[in-house]
């Protein structure tokens, strides 16, 4: 029998050959990779065009993917589909019609912010949530005609409600925990998570050490009975991976991904001044080759095959077969 | 007997209601629309935009076209599939990783210069032709190998000739006539003509007036007696339409086509002070509803069944299913 497809909904590497093979020796048949945080749209475009240079260059590790088949497609060929996504809409600027241009390029996931206000819902790290704004409510009708996801993963608590109450579709949190687990910002609270699943929508598990308990020295088992608790909470086909893996990144990066060009002063979000720059990794997950550990440890807590087949890629699956396009009639 | 597939490779009208229900009324299952005279690649996204709005409202008439299946399924179900097309690589900027984005966008021809000096090639109306530039001959590989088709309607004749050798696939000449039946410098030498055909390229007859023997006041007889000697020096199954049509569009139009950003002066092209505006079309076409005119004119000078239906579309057809695509192995 076929093993299930494996599917990592968040990645921000440091890309590079040596990690499409390690995507390969991990049977990652897909990768949500982000390729946009602050940047315009003409930014983003550069972006797209890297990641084609290394789809011709690497056609025998990695290609585009565009819709649920090309996760099969994938796995029957030994590659890696890659999915682009945005975690801020700053790459459609203030131009409702970049949705569809964004779509067509192979864009899958879009956050509606990121960690501050934008123009069309607000980050967790503001002081006030006014909820999804005009702008907003347009764009989410637009991502749910072309089938581009919308992700609140780095959203405020009463814009991920309304955005799950508004969108017609299933909408997806690709890398975030419980925050009843770990009660960082970036967390999510047990409302959001049912609320999210009882829309169809998917949660995606990080293993980021700032949504972690007890950050990089959390446990294994202790990760895999969270998961185990929120398979209680929002069903066993709602969650899934978005391992927020920033591999070989540069300390610069992650103050990118804070700062970007919004502020002239140091910001430095869910870590501090003694303790800047990306925090080491959890034992248990370094890289694509990891995720048999993740799957070993899920079993031990006592998951069944089936839901742990689900966590692992089958559920992002069957999500990626119904949003990735047009609403089927 | 399902009647034959019917293309025009070249328009460039003022887009309407009323002109996609004609392209309907006229049998017309394709459209290659030319989106971009001299505007850069932000600026080409946002017609792109504009054409994603009318495919939205208008989705019983027309839809986004990519592959000569396309035209099959538009002639099927009784719309018209819209190709996109610049006539100046204006769009990708200096940037060669622009080429696979707008292909990705649906473009699938461009012309590597519009009369003047481009960053590729050389227009028709320049006074000196060095030929293909160093980027030109890079573009070239990369059109060839993401399945964009080169298209010299506007250039010179040194940088054609060189175009049609250095291309490894075939190229096109969308919207031109030949220059020994009405000598504008639009039009093109029997030389360019024979190299064109015999490298497997393709011409689109024009029926704008300045390219037209008598302009205005062509007759349809003299105009398919030229089509019929163009069979006999290219060979039947190298010639299509690419009608040039510019319907509803106003003078400041053909003026931006002219001068676009490129200079403070006025520039009158093929008209000039006293004649500036669009010309009238001949009397035997005036829109999309005329086609059936043409094809009577080509049986009344000769053309066989099979070789009217082959300028009429069929041609076109082959060459968008060989062409609009990487290359087969």
């Amino acid at each position: 029998m076929a093993r299930s497809h494996r599917i990592d909904c968040l990645q921000f590497a440091n890309w590079s050959e040596e990690i499409f093979q390690q995507m390969r020796s991990g049977n990652v048949d897909a990768v949500h990779a982000t390729i946009a945080y602050h940047g315009n749209f003409r930014e983003t475009v550069l972006a797209i065009e890297q990641w084609n240079s290394w789809f011709e260059r690497f056609p025998d590790l990695i290609f585009a993917g565009r819709t649920g088949d090309d996760v099969r497609r994938a796995r029957e060929n030994g590659r890696t589909a890659i999915f682009f996504g945005f975690q801020n809409p700053s790459p459609i600027e203030d131009d409702i019609g970049l949705v569809e241009i964004c779509h067509t390029l192979g864009v899958r996931f879009m956050q509606l912010s990121y960690n501050n206000q934008s123009l069309l819902a607000t980050g967790c790290y503001e002081a006030q949530d006014p909820g999804v704004t005009r702008m907003g409510r347009q764009v989410i009708v637009e991502m749910n005609r072309v089938g581009m996801v919308v992700d609140m993963s780095h959203s405020a608590e009463r814009s991920t409600l309304e955005a799950i109450e508004f969108s017609t579709r299933p909408i997806a949190i690709t890398h975030a925990n419980p925050a009843a687990w770990h009660p960082a910002l970036r967390n999510k609270s047990d409302d959001v998570l049912r609320a999210l699943s009882q829309a169809g929508g998917m949660l995606g598990f990080s293993f980021y050490p700032h949504h972690l308990k007890d950050k990089s020295d959390c446990t294994l088992s202790n990760f895999c009975e969270m998961v185990a608790r929120t398979a209680d909470l929002m069903g066993p086909e709602s969650i899934g991976i978005g391992s927020d893996l920033c591999q070989n990144q540069p300390n610069s990066i992650v103050e990118w991904m804070r700062v970007g060009r919004w502020t002239k002063q140091i910001d430095y979000g869910e870590g501090s001044r003694d303790d800047a720059g990306f925090p080491p990794m959890p034992s248990w997950f370094n890289d694509n080759r990891d995720f048999d550990t993740v799957e070993d440890g899920l079993r031990a807590v006592g998951l069944s095959d089936k839901e742990v087949a689900g966590v692992m890629g089958e559920n992002w699956l069957r999500f990626y077969d119904k949003n990735f396009g047009p609403a089927a009639d």
